[in-house]
Order: structure tokens, then sequence, then C-alpha cells
């Protein structure tokens, strides 16, 4: 059977299964091979849209019949091309699967098809006094927030996707449906499957559903903002404020950079120094204790005093202003692409790797803004490239390149948050040697044919010699 | 080879790796085959005391020539079998692997080699403000904990030992040595190796060095009890604290037939009725602050008010005798041996568990007093037998497995923190159906010869026919 050949009976049979929500309109193709980050288009040949777990199983038993990819997409926010068609394919579109299917209030957690987004969760949730506290700045979905193992501003308080998702049902490769695990809050029941497919980027499965954990919606709220005359004085302050058992809900590092950017973008007026944004979860006068300990702690670390947001709205100006710090970014270059680095170092190598990549930055004249989440030592650089200037990209290549090389010599590792894709591959490789074979011995048995998101993560099994 | 031909030739060459630290006197060999569970001796063939990941290395090589069984034993404290020697072979003894290999204060993690006892390791940390949460009770090993994915009292606050590990050394059966993380606070690099090595029980490599995180000690510890009229109150008191946000350190379910024995065991003159035992952590005031939370919802469902336990000395008086609920347990009747159950139901469906399971002890006329770490919903029964009344064992056994049935069609699990071993495989046959075929195809494919652990967890990959 030809390629084409193959298609043409893909769409047909997709079509059976699921009428008109197959298409190959070019548009929806292209849609779907971008994502926010800067690589070129890698379109499937066909988006499809289930909205159940036996249109998933049907589809999946489908390309397995005609040994065609699934690349599984959910809202398209993934950075590291973690859900780009590289070898074309049924792109498996979970949109119009976002039913919440139980809220437990008792138990405090909910079963949710994979689709929704963080934000459709919690406007569902809100009178509920319960709430879904991972926020990895963009609209993500959940089932792609659980493949990627996502975590972002809250995590320093709330864990990541790993500390969040009780149990999951996913459709392996061979058409088999299998729930991960029970209900209960913990359980010792055999391997941990739940923690093997949170993280895997689709690669040996699809995840049909997702039960999470939920958090009671804090009595009060309050956040702050504080300047520090360099980056090792706001470094040291953040390490203080973990160690001290302040269980701060957020603590992010801005640049001075990424200042200049927020003020251009949100008109935050702030000093272009480099800042703390810090937020405080609790009951009144915890929350005001905590502050208190944070405030202290940021003095003595040489911090220039709080700027305070205590009514929703400043609040929510303040964290939106932080949630588009691409934008913010980008606006410092504008009409430039930004590449998103990804390290994370333990929390006392970051002054070092900091102030190291600083360094490189003013060698390579590359304009990089600085927004990290301080408290887990994780941190982006937002490599500002202009795409009429296409020598650039390998400058930016080569840059992280060196990043991801000295977040490795600190102990640290190539992604905090966004997963390898397949433009991590061989940071990967740098760091876990080994062990990524093992990683290869677990998809070989999973998906001996290899048709779940195909060349993401590792070079497929046997393939190690090429290249994805 | 005879199987004694094979057993002469490992003790030469392990003579060879290890020297003196090979042994096969009978009293070593038998004392490897128990634990403290109720379960008969499986004695290995030798017991191997190895020092270092080099000498692992070496004798997992030599177990694979030799088509030999390894089983990796800890401080012998596991409940479900999990380190006995099913088939023989070579039971590796890592309590001599117990080295703190780092300590990073500022990160807040530590690097131990496995064989260190959770006691051991909180005695060398003493001095630096830090400490590791897990308490299961028993002073286990940390590799042995790791392998279990152990939690116990603290778990509600601190999470288990899933939550726990950052990262693993570990040597594959085909004599690999593998490190399945960096030491960054999170990662997104690719599968989760640490979360399916632990809680693995050893059937995928033997753990030789374990890298973990660690918690400030709090400012301020403050304990209470509270006497319930019946488990229900107490059980929603429970639910009340857990979803009120308080960050409870600890709370544990007592019942009336528990508290009797423990009167007995530790002479705590409490009355005998069901009880909570609370810890919190945190800020002296914010301890004040939990502590009054709780005991206002504790006295809205019905609790008979709460009694303090304020300094280090009634402190330690109190979770003495909450770790010591096996023997407390057995003073309800001496002579006695117990099988320990531990299923784990959500919160909001554990009273129903408890108050049907009460019927059950009622039906049956066993002892069976109950220890539950409540706000996880996970619950233990001490099933009392006189091993001179052989027909006991059948009796609790048919009891358990009512009482699992319970627990999964509560959508519970029937382990919440001792494992698999071999003792639950038909249990978790039942529990996650499918799902084990998967853990199956993992085996296999990091362990084809099958030597690690084996018996353990499920029945062995081609042997599904069969029984360990």
């Amino acid at each position: 059977m030809t390629a084409h050949m193959r298609i043409e009976k893909a769409m047909a049979c997709l079509t059976q299964i699921v009428g008109e929500r197959a298409t190959r309109v070019p548009g929806i193709l292209d849609g779907h091979g971008r994502s926010e980050a800067y690589h070129a288009a890698r379109p499937p040949d066909v988006v499809v849209f289930p909205e159940s777990t036996a249109e998933v199983k049907a589809i999946v038993g489908l390309c397995r019949d005609l040994r065609m990819p699934i690349v599984p997409f959910g809202a398209g926010t993934s950075l590291e091309g973690n859900a780009a068609s590289l070898e074309g394919g049924v792109c498996l579109d979970i949109s119009r699967m976002n039913t919440v299917l139980a809220v437990n209030g008792e138990d405090m957690d909910v079963r949710v098809q994979p689709g929704i987004t963080r934000k459709q969760l919690n406007a569902h949730l809100r009178d509920t006094g319960l709430f879904f506290p991972i926020d990895p700045g963009a609209d993500a979905s959940i089932g792609g927030m659980a493949s990627t193992r996502a975590s972002g501003t809250m995590a320093v308080r709330y864990g990541t996707m790993k500390d969040n998702v009780l149990s999951l049902e996913v459709v392996l490769a061979d058409g088999r449906v299998i729930r991960t695990a029970r209900r209960a809050r913990k359980s010792a029941a055999g391997y941990d499957l739940t923690r093997l497919f949170v993280g895997a980027e689709g690669t040996l499965g699809v995840i049909t559903e997702v039960t999470l954990k939920l958090h009671p919606q804090p009595e009060a709220i309050s956040s702050a903002v504080c300047a520090f005359p360099d980056l090792k004085a706001a470094v040291d302050t953040a390490i203080s404020v973990i160690q001290s058992g302040v269980p701060v809900a957020r603590i992010e590092l801005l640049d001075a950079v990424m200042m200049r950017g927020m003020n251009l973008h949100a008109k935050l007026g702030l000093p272009e120094l480099p800042h703390l944004f810090f937020e405080f979860h609790g009951s009144k006068a915890y929350v005001a204790e905590q502050a208190e300990t944070a405030q202290a702690l940021a003095g003595e670390n040489g911090g220039l005093g709080f700027e305070w947001a205590s009514t929703p709205e400043e609040r929510s100006r303040l964290w939106q202003a932080r949630d588009n710090t691409l934008y913010a970014g980008l606006a410092l270059r504008p009409g430039a692409k930004a590449m998103i680095t990804d390290v994370c170092v333990p929390i006392s190598r970051l002054a070092e790797c900091l102030v190291e990549t600083a360094k490189d930055i003013a060698e390579t004249g590359l304009i990089c803004p600085v927004v990290g989440h301080v408290g887990d030592g994780n941190f982006h650089l937002l490599v500002l490239m202009d795409p009429e200037k296409p020598e650039e990209l390998p400058r930016a290549k080569a840059f992280n390149e060196r990043l991801v090389d000295r977040a490795l010599s600190l102990e640290g590792t190539c992604t905090g948050e966004h997963g390898i894709g397949f433009g991590k591959i061989e940071f990967l490789e740098k760091e876990l040697g080994e062990a990524v074979d093992v990683m290869r011995a677990v998809k070989l048995a999973l998906d001996p044919l290899g048709i779940m998101n195909p060349g993401k993560i590792f070079k497929a099994p046997g393939q190690e010699g090429g290249h994805p």
C-alpha cells in the first residue's frame, strides 16, 4: 500500500468511526502541526476529534492495523514540539473530550476527560470550595499537562502533575484500555503505572481519563513583589524562604530585562531590577505570618521592600502579567520569535547557573529575559530571535546547548517542565545515559510497532543511530 | 548443574567478591527468610552482605550467569513476604550499605546508601535543622521503604516514598548501573524511572543509592488525642479537618479494641472508645491555630474533648504507643500472631468500610483491633490468630479477602502501603485487571531471565497459570 493509499484508507475508516469529525482540511492539518514553540510546522495527514474512549480505542486499533503514527493533541501549548506529527499519521485532537465526569468533594478529587483545560476545570469547580492548582501559564489541557509532567508557578507549594494525578485511563497501542490505579489517595499496589504514563508524552498510550487531586481554596491569598539589587540576593532570599518552612504558594524570579519587557507590555511601572513575585495561601492569620517571615528574610538578603497586591484585582493584574511573560519578552524585540529554555538545577546552584548564563548572554549579544520558578530551581530564558535573520537560530541553539551543559554540570536537568519532545533528545542522552535505554526497553515492550507519537523523547528502538 | 552444585559454585564466587560476607550459616539463612509477617519462613540459599555498588553489580552478574534468584533484604520489617526467598537463591542483605553520602542543606536533600534505617538517618540529620518525615512505624531501611512505596503516619502531610525520593541508583538485572534522575527538585526528562523503581519491590533491579527530599524541622509541634462516641464521628472529623486545609502532620484513628490493647501495653489510661491522635507542625502561632481549628471541628462532630501532649516527653510517649500498636494488639491475645491488613479507600467511603468490617468481625468472632492513617483512608486490622489453632489462619484469610473485596467495591486498593509481596498477587489482579499485564511486560523487558525477586507482585511472565 502506498502512503497515499494508506491515508485514503485511514480517512475512509475514520469517517466510519467518527463521521465528519475526521478531516484533511489543510488549515486544520497545519494548525495541528504547530505549537507555541519556534519549530517549523510538522502537520499530520489526518486530524480526528474523538468524543469517547470507545472512539479512541477504535482509532488506535485502525492505526495499528495500518501501521500509522498516532499523535495525541491537547490545547497545542507545548513548547518542545511534543505534539508535532514528525512522521505524519493521525493527530488525535482530544479537545472535544472535555467533560467533568465526577467531582468528589469529600475526597477532594475530580475525574475528567483529558481535553478539558485547567481554566475550564477551575471554572467548573468555582462553587465547590476546591481548586486545581497546577498553573503552567498557558491554558493547557489536563491530558497534555499529564503527558508532559507539567508544573509551573504553584509547583513549589502544590507539586507537579506527578503529584496531583491519582489515576489514569489509558488506551494502549494494542487497543486495550487500562486504568492505572484506584481512586484511593495512596496505594502500594504494584508498579506505579500512573507515574509511568505521566510524562510519557503520549509515547506509551493515549490518556482518555484523568483523576486529579484537588485542594481547598485558600481562605486568604496575598501577593507581593520585591526588587533586589542583583540576582544573587533574590535567589538567596528564595532559599531562605523555602528553608524557613514557609509554604509559599508561588515564588517567581524575574530578571531586570524581563521587568523591562513587563513594564512595556503590562505597564507595571516597577523598577527594572531583579524581582521576586510572591503569593501566600492560607488562613488570614497564617498568610500574614508567612508574608511577615518572607518580608523579613528578603530584608536580610538585601531586598528593597515589599509592594503588596492585596485586592483580587491587583493580584490578578500581577499574575496575569507573570503569565504573559512570553508576550512581555517579545515586546522587547517586536517581530521576534522566542526559543524558551527550561533547565532546572538544585537551588544551591541556581545563582551560579544564572550568573554564568548572564555572562554567556552578554558575550552572545542575544536578548534573553529570564523568568524562573525559583523555589524549584527551574528557570526559563526567552531567547529572542528575528525570523528575518536565520543565522540567529543556530546561535540560539548553541547558546541553549551551553546552558544545558552548564545545568547538567551543576546536577541539574535539561527540562524542568516542558518535556523532551523532539528538540531535547540528545540532551536527555547526556543527562541520563544508559537510563534512556531502560525507557526505550519499556517503550518497545508497550508499543512494539512504534506507532504512539514516534520520534519523541528518544530515538526509536532499533533506530538509535538515526535521527527522528 | 544440579541445584546443589549451583549453590556451591555461587558460594565460591561470592566469597571471591565479598570474602567472609557471604554465608550459609543456617541461623542467618533462617533469619533472612522471616519478616514481621505471619508467613512461614522462606530462607535463601546464601546470604551476602555487600558494602558497595560495585559489589552489588558483581553479585548480580554472578546470579545472572548462574540463573539464581536475587532477593534484596533491608531491615526485615516488611509485612507481605516482600523479601521472602520463594525460590531460594541469593539474599542480598544491604544493611552494611548504610552510609550518608551527602547532605545538601540548602537544597534540603540527602544522598544515602539504601541500608540506612530511617531512625539512623534522622539521628544523623539532628543538627542540620532538617528531617526525613516518612514514618511507617518500624525502623525500616530507606531502600526497603523505597521498594515498597512505604508511607505511614506522616504521609497525610509529607506524602509517601513516591513523593520523597528524588533519584535512585539501581543495578539492573543485566548488571548495568543507572541513575534514574538528576538532583534537581523536579524534571520532565523522559519516563519517570524513579517512580518505576519506587514500589517495584526489587523485581526490576537492586537499589544501591537513594536521594531523598528533606523537610525543615518544625519550629513547634503539638499533639492531642480526642475520643469519639463512635467510628463515624471520628472519620467525619478527619474529613472536616482535611477539607479545612489544616495541614495536619498526623491524624491517626484507633478503634475501641485497639485502645484497650494500648491501655494494656502502654498504660495510656485513655477511655476505651474510638480515638483520633493528632499532630500539628509549624510555627508556634500556626500550630496553635491548626489545633484550634481541629479542636472546633472535632467538637462539631461529637468529639469528647482534646487531651494535649505538649511536652516532648508526653508526645514521644503517645507516638511510641502508636508505633507499637502491633504489640498493643498482641497484648489483647497473648501468644497470638497477627495478620495485618492494609486496605485504603477514598475517605468518603471510609466510615462505610469500617462499619461493614466491624459487622464482619462480630460475625467471625475474631479479635481485630483497628489502626488507621485516616487522612489517607488507609487502615490496618490486626487479625489476631492463635498459632496453636491452625484453623484460624484460613478464617483470617477469608476475612481479609472479604475486606479487600469490600475496599475494591468502594474504589479502594488492597494495599495502601505494605505492597503486594506474594500474599496479595490475586488481589492485585482483581484490583487492576489488564493493567497487571502492563507491569508484567515491563518486568519481562527489564528482567527477561526473571532473577530479580521472583514470585512477587505478579505471577512470572509466562507462568500466569501457575502459582508462586
